[in-house]
C-alpha cells in the first residue's frame, strides 16, 4: 500500500480522485486538503459520500501530507508551481492535474495565463501524462519511481486529452488548419458558481466561449507537435459531464486514405490500449457511452475524393480527461496495471 | 463461481444486471437474453460495453440458461410467471425483477395487472427480495439455497422500495391517510419510444400519472402492512435516473414524537444496512448523491405539535429500484457480503 | 397609456414583466430598477432583449419612478413594505408580487418571515391578486382606480396559486389533512448563484427542500381558508421553469363524489376564467403546456369509494406564478381585458 | 384577411405554423391536415392548445385546402414535390418548408436525396426564402403574388439558415475549407419516436451524426456560392429547441481584416433586418436568447494574425430555422411588414 494524498479536493476533479483512490486497492488515502472548506466533512459538500466516508478537509500545508508517497495536486493554476518543488524535495511524488507544468516552453505558458512561471526549471523535468500518446514519459516516469527518485507528472488537460486522441494517428498525413470543435458538460467550469454555470443560464442553451483564446490552445498544439495550425473552439452544452471533439483535418496532398485505411491505422494506434475504442466505421461516439469511466470512444469518417478527415472522440471530462486519467498515471508510474480502479462501465441508457 | 443467465438483458433493468454482473467476482455471466435483440451485440445497443464485453444477446429458451445456478429474469410482468415454474423444476434459482410474484394475494395481483396469474401456487414459495425490510425473507432464501433447493425471489419494485424504506420505522405508529407523492427519471418508462418517453416531451416538463390507479399501490400497502390507507401519486420529471419518495404520515393520537426520538429510531431501524442512510436532521436526500449506485439516503421532518412526519426517500430507480436490489438479495441467498458488486460510489457533484 | 415601472428587474420576475410590458399595447414602460446593476444595460444581463430594448437599470430610488401610474414590485420581501407607503402617498398604485402584504395577519408574517413588519396599516388595506379565487377583490380595487384611487395589490405567489386553484373548488367538501407536494423548476430560486442552483448540483437531481417549513404554508392556508390541515413539501427538479402541485385531500364523511360531479364542480368553478383550463377526465397536466404562458392546467381524478381527491395544476411559475398574474391584476384593475398582453400559446412539443 | 392552410400541421414545425398563425392578425387558418393523426383534436397532441384552439386536423387531401390564399407545407422532403403544383395550378401560393424545392441543381437534389424529383421544372421557379440573404427573391415573389400570381416559397433549412447568417458577410473574403460545426437540440430530428430520440439516450449526450454525409451540405454550398469548399458536421446535445452554428473560416491571402472592420461588416450587412443582431465584440451568442423567437444572434472572433475568422449564430431551429422563416417569408410576399406576428421575445433567463 502506498500513502497518497489530495490537494485541492473539494473541486470536482479532487472528489473524484477521492472517489477513484477510496476503491483502489494499492492506494491509502491519508489526506484530503481545500482551503475553503478545511475542517468540513467530505460528505457534507458531496453527500455521495455519506456513509461511506468520514473524511475531513485538512489545509494545504496539512503535515499529513509529508507522509504521502504521491501527492495528487488538483488545485487551480499558479497552486501547483508553488508546492511541487516542495513536495518533490520530499522525495514525494507529484501528479498535478492543472496546467503549470504541461507546457514545456516557459514563455507560451506565461503569455496564455498571464502569470508569472515561478518554478520554470520543473518544466523541462516533468512528465507528461497522457499514456496513450507518450507511453515512454510514463515509462521512465516509471522507473523513477522504483529506484525510489519522486517523479513530476503533469496530466494532459480535458479538451487536449479528447482532441489529441482523435487526430494523433494521422496528424503527421495532414496540412494546413486544424480545426477542434469540442463540447463540454458544464462540470467542466468547475465547481463554482456564477451567472455561467447557473442552472438556468445553463439549461436549454448552447453557446461558445474563449474563442481564438483557449488556453489549451498551446497544449493541443503541443501534444500534436504543429505550430499555428490549430483553430480551437470549445462550447457548453447542458450536461454535467460528457465531452466530445469534433476535428476537423486535411491531408497532405498526394496522400490517399480509405475509409479502411484510415479505421486501420487508428485501430492499430491505439491497439493496445485498455481505454480507447475505435467505433466500427459509421458509428458515432456518444458521451453518454463513456460517463463515469475513463474510456474514450473515437469515431471516424472521411471524404477521400477531398482529402478531409473528420474525427470525434468522446470521454468523460473528469476522468478521462482529469481524476481518472490521473489514477490512470499514477497505476503506470507505480507498476500497476494501468486500469487499477478504473474498470467501471458506464451506465447502459 | 456460480453461472448465471439474465432473461431480459436488452431492457434497462436487465443491462444494468449485465453490467453489474460483469463486475461481480462470483458470478460467471454465461446467458443474456432478449427476444426482440437475439443476435445482436449488447455493444451495439448499448455503446457502453464497447470494448469491454462481446456478449451477444439469446432467445429466452436457448439452453444455455439451463447450465445456470441463478437466472435473473428482468422481463415485463407476465413473462416470469410461465418462465418460472420450468426454471425452478431445473433446480435453478430465480430472481425476479417483475411484479408477477410479488402480491401474495392472487385475486389482488389479477385486480390490478388485468391478467390471470398461470403460476398462483408459486404466490406463496416466493421469497419477497427488500432485505432491510424482510431480511429473514433472504435468510430463509440462503438457507435453502445452501441446501440445494432452487429458491425464487420475488424483488421489491422501484417505487415500493423508495416509499417503504421512508415509512417502515414509523408506520405502526401512524393512523389514517399515507401519502405518497414520489418522483421519477425517465427510465422508469422502461425503454421504450413512445410520446411520454421523447426527449422533447419529456425534457422541461413535471407530470403526474396512474394517479389513483398506479400497480405499485398494492404492493406498497402489503409491505408496510396497511390496508386501503395509501394515496400514492407518482410523478415524472426530466432525468433519466433517480427516484425521490415523499411520505406523509399522521401520527396516532397520543403517540408524540420529537425530531430526535424519530431520527433515533429511523437510525436505530437501519443500524445494520450497508445501503440505507439517515440524513442529519435537517437534511434532505438528493437522488443526485445515489445515481449509479445501491445506497437509499433518507430524510425526516416533523411537526410534533401537529403529529405529522414527512420522510423521503433516494434511490437509483434502476439499482436500489431493480437491478441493484437483485444482485444485493443474490449476494444474500448465495452466503456473499451483501455488497458484493455493489460498493460503488455516486460521482460526487 | 399609463406609464409604469418595475423595482427589481434584474431578477426573474421582474425581466418576465419587462418583456409582458414591451409588448403590452397600453402600459408604457418608463422606469426599471436595479439596485445591483444600475447603469448597466437590460440586455447585457438578458440577451434575449438584444436588438429589442435599450433599458438601462436606475436604482430604486429614480424620480422616474414618480411619474408612474402603476408601480410593480418584483423584490424579495421586506423591500415592498419598505416601499409601497411612499409610493401609494404619491398616488402611484403599486402591484407587489413579494409576500409582504400577502398575509392578513401581521403575527403570522412576523413568525413565517422571522422579520418585523413595517407597514402593517397596509395588510388590511391590499388587495389579495388571485382573480380566479377572489374576483371581488380586485373588481373593487378596479372601481378605486377608476376614482383615481392608487391601490396596492399583492399578489399569490407561485405554490399558493397553483396549490389553490388545485383545491379551491371543492376545498369546503373536504376534511383532515390536505396534502399538497409540489415540484418547482429551478427558476423558483430566483436568479441567484448558489449551491442549491448551480448546474452540477441541480442536473438530474430531484430533491424535496422547506419540508414543514416553507413560508408558503400559511399563505395557502389563509387562501383555501383552512387552518392546521395543510402538509405542504415543495421540491425541486431539473427544469428552468414549470410548477407542478398535486394536492390530496379527503372529503367528508357523506360527501359522495363521482369524478363526473367532480369534473362538473371543477369546471363550473372556472368556467369563466380565460386562464383556467380543466383537463378532460383522465388527462394530467404538464408544465411543458403553460411554460411561457400565464395559463393554468387542472387535472383531477378520484377515489370515491374511499372519498379521496387528488388534483394538479401546471402553471409556469415565473408568470401564472409571477410576472403574468400581475399584469393579470394590473389588467383587471385598470379595466382592460385580464389576458390583453398575456394571449401567448406555449411552444407546442 | 388572407386564407391560409398548414398541411403537416402535427409535425413540430407544422405544431408551430399553427401557433404563429393564430396570433397573427392578417391570416385566417383554415384548415389544418395531417394524414397519421386525421380526425384528432390539435389539442389532444399539443395540450399548449387546450382551451385556445378546437382545431381538428384533416387529411392532406381535404377540399378546405382549396379555399387557401397560400398553403404552408410542413412535411418531409418528397410530400411538397408531389403536392406543389396541384396548388400552383389552383392559384394558391405555396410557402414549403421542406428540401424539396431549395437546390437549384435536379441531379444534386437527386444524388443527396437518393429519389428522383417528379416536379423538376418548378426548380427554376421556386423562389428561395432566406429574406436577410436572398431579398430580391422574396421582393420578385411579392410582386407576382400582387399581381394575382400564385407563387412557391423554399424556405431555407435550419442548418443553412444558422450556418450562412454567420459567414454570408464575408464568404467572398475567404479561401479553403470552411469548416461548420454545429449543435441542434433534439426537435431538430422531429416529432419521432426512436432510440435517438428517446429521453435516456439523449439526456446527458452529445453526440455527432450525418457526418461528411448531411443533406444541408449542398444547400449550404448553394447559398454561400462556394464549391467542394465546406465540412459539415451536426451534433445533437441535450435541449428541446435551439441551433448553434460556428463556422470556421480563412481569410485569402493579402486580405487583412482587423476585428473591428469585421464587426462593422458584420453590422453593415445586416443594418436593415429587424431578426439578425450582431452581437457586441467579444460577445458569443446563446441559443437560450433566441428560443421561442425569430432572432438570430450573431458572434464573431478573429485571429489577424492568421487570418482566421470564427463566426456563430444562435437561432431556435424551428422558428428562424423552419417556422418562423416561413412566416417571414408570407409577410413579404403579401406585403406585411416582415415581423407581423414574429415580434416575440426569449423567456429572459
Amino acid at each position: 500500500m502506498l500513502n497518497v494524498g489530495i490537494v485541492g479536493a473539494a473541486g470536482y476533479a479532487g472528489a473524484e480522485l477521492v472517489r477513484l483512490i477510496l476503491q483502489h486497492p494499492h492506494f491509502n488515502l491519508v489526506a484530503i486538503t481545500s482551503n475553503a472548506y478545511s475542517g468540513k466533512q467530505l460528505s457534507e459538500l458531496y453527500p455521495s459520500f455519506i456513509g461511506l466516508s468520514n473524511l475531513i478537509f485538512l489545509n494545504h500545508n496539512d503535515p499529513n501530507l509529508h507522509s504521502c508517497d504521491i501527492v495528487f495536486l488538483a488545485t487551480p493554476h499558479t497552486v501547483a508551481m508553488k508546492m511541487a518543488p516542495e513536495l518533490l524535495k520530499q522525495n514525494i511524488s507529484v501528479i498535478d492535474l492543472s496546467a503549470d507544468f504541461r507546457l514545456k516552453d516557459q514563455r507560451i505558458y506565461e503569455k496564455w495565463y498571464s502569470v508569472e512561471h515561478c518554478s520554470p526549471k520543473l518544466l523541462s523535468t516533468a512528465y507528461f501524462g497522457l499514456p496513450e500518446i507518450f507511453p515512454n514519459e510514463l515509462q521512465t516516469a516509471s522507473r523513477d519511481f522504483k529506484n525510489n527518485k519522486a517523479v513530476l507528472v503533469a496530466c494532459a488537460g480535458c479538451y487536449p486529452t479528447a482532441s489529441s486522441l482523435a487526430a494523433i494517428p494521422i496528424i503527421d498525413l495532414t496540412q494546413g488548419m486544424v480545426v477542434v470543435d469540442a463540447i463540454s458538460g458544464l462540470s467542466g467550469a468547475g465547481r463554482n458558481n456564477n451567472d455561467r454555470t447557473r442552472f438556468c443560464s445553463a439549461s436549454d442553451n448552447f453557446e461558445a466561449y474563449g474563442v481564438l483564446s483557449h488556453r489549451h490552445t498551446p497544449e493541443i498544439e503541443q501534444i500534436l507537435n504543429i505550430s499555428n495550425r490549430l483553430v480551437f473552439t470549445p462550447h457548453l452544452a447542458p450536461a454535467s459531464r460528457g465531452l466530445l471533439s469534433t476535428v476537423t483535418m486535411q491531408l497532405k496532398e498526394n496522400t490517399a486514405l480509405s475509409l479502411d485505411n484510415l479505421y486501420q491505422k487508428y485501430c492499430e494506434y491505439f491497439s493496445s490500449s485498455f481505454f480507447v475504442h475505435v467505433l466500427p466505421k459509421g458509428n458515432q461516439p456518444k458521451t453518454l457511452s463513456v460517463i463515469g469511466t475513463n474510456q474514450a470512444h473515437i469515431g471516424i469518417a472521411c471524404d477521400d475524393q477531398r482529402g478531409i478527415v473528420v474525427a470525434t472522440c468522446a470521454i468523460d471530462n473528469l476522468l478521462k480527461g482529469a481524476a481518472g486519467q490521473a489514477i490512470q498515471c499514477a497505476n503506470i508510474i507505480c507498476g500497476f496495471d494501468a486500469n487499477v480502479a478504473l474498470t467501471s462501465i458506464a451506465n447502459p441508457m
